[in-house]
Order: structure tokens, then sequence, then C-alpha cells
């Protein structure tokens, strides 16, 4: 498994939003803005049972997640990588993320939304960042 | 074919990233950010021989753009959609496109680099702009 480096791991943990590809049914991509964070080497994003993405990693859990470097207009880092799901922790998890990107808790819980934490086991990493 | 309402069209012809969404040869989505533009209904960006985008839009030419609005923490565009592959106009196009992001024409062109200017056919866009 590569590791992330520093430079990397800054800008995941900024508030810069992440492009999440994933395989459709039909074969195509799917390109989604999700927030993100790091844990040790995997990024972690947020979703929730029912969503497209969700039914696309269950179904292919390959993914690639690209962010710009907020800090230089041409770089960016792409990870390639095998995503896990889980509810455990789901819920403090858009929590915290909410309060990074927005400052304060997540505010659009519908009744019944069950929360999916999704890591990122990463395979292979581009990046022109650091 | 579906058309692009004006808050579409403001945010392609600013100076905004769009994340392309790509099919790789092993059934994975490649993303990548890409400088775009509008021309009718059609978004256009701009990318060179021999890239692994362009060779994946050779060998599948359905994409999907995404594009965040700058003027909204939570809207984006997404429009998902075939492309057309020109070396016509590409060129000027990357130029143009430099300009526009940049502030001058591009300068990173490397000898025997051949230049390829894409349209996008929109089949389907979701939007939560405007």
């Amino acid at each position: 498994m590569p590791e992330l480096d520093d430079d990397i791991k800054k800008i995941l943990r900024g508030p810069n939003f992440a492009h999440l590809g994933t395989v459709n049914a039909d074969g195509t991509a799917q390109v989604n803005p999700v927030w993100i964070d790091v844990e040790g080497d995997r990024p972690v994003f947020n979703t929730a049972v029912g969503r497209r993405k969700e039914r696309n990693l269950r179904r292919d859990p390959r993914v690639t997640l690209e962010v710009l470097d907020p800090e230089d207009p041409y770089g960016y880092v792409e990870i390639v990588g095998t995503a896990e799901l889980t509810e455990e922790g789901a819920e403090d998890h858009i929590d915290a993320l909410s309060r990074k990107y927005t400052g304060r808790d997540y505010q659009w819980r519908r009744p019944g939304q069950r929360r999916i934490k999704v890591y990122v086991t990463p395979t292979k990493v581009h990046s022109s960042v650091g």
C-alpha cells in the first residue's frame, strides 16, 4: 500500500473538496464532489445508504479521488484505491467533516437516513504537489 | 440533447476547473482536472495526443464533467455526455483557455505535441446551481 506523504495529507486535512470517481452500472464514470479527511494512510469520506455513489461502491469498490492543491493552480493529487464501507462511526464522522467544512455539526440529516463512512486503501498515488 | 441553462454556462465560462471522469481500460474511473469552456450547448476542453485521458476517450467516448459552483459551497453541476475529438482549432483553443485561466497564451508546449480539442455533447445534466 503506497504511503501518503505529508504534502498530500495536508491537502486532505484542509477544507478542500475531493472529486470522487466511481463506476456506474453501465460502465461510465460518475464524478461527485465529496468532503474528505485522512486517517493514517487512508483517505476517508462519508455518504448515505441508497445514494448512487454508495450503490456504485457496493458493486465495484475501485475508486479514484482527485483533489486540487489550493496553493498551486497546476497541482493536484490523484489517489486510486479500494473502498471499504462501514456504518461504524459514520454519524460522528459526518459531524466532524461538517465542522471542518462549515464550522458546525451536519445540518441536513433526514429521518431514516443511514450514514456510511468510506475508507479508501490506496493502490496508486499520482501527485504533483509539494 | 439537453440544453445548458445560463447558470450552467456562466460556471463553464468562468475560470473554474472541471473534473473529468473517463473510463480506464480496466474499467475503473479516471478523474482529472481540466480547463473548460462552452460553445453553444457543448462543453469544450483540451488535451494532447497520448495522454491517458485522450486514450481513454478514444476507447470509450462517454464522459462525465463535474464543476463546483464558485458562488455556492453546496452547488455543482454534473454533465454526462459523449466526447468528440478533433485537432481542428485545438492550438488556438488551448491558448484561449490558457488566457482565461492564467491571463496569457499557453506556455507549456512541447516539441511534437499534438493538441486535441474535445467537444462534449450532453446526454444528461444534473445541476443544483442557479
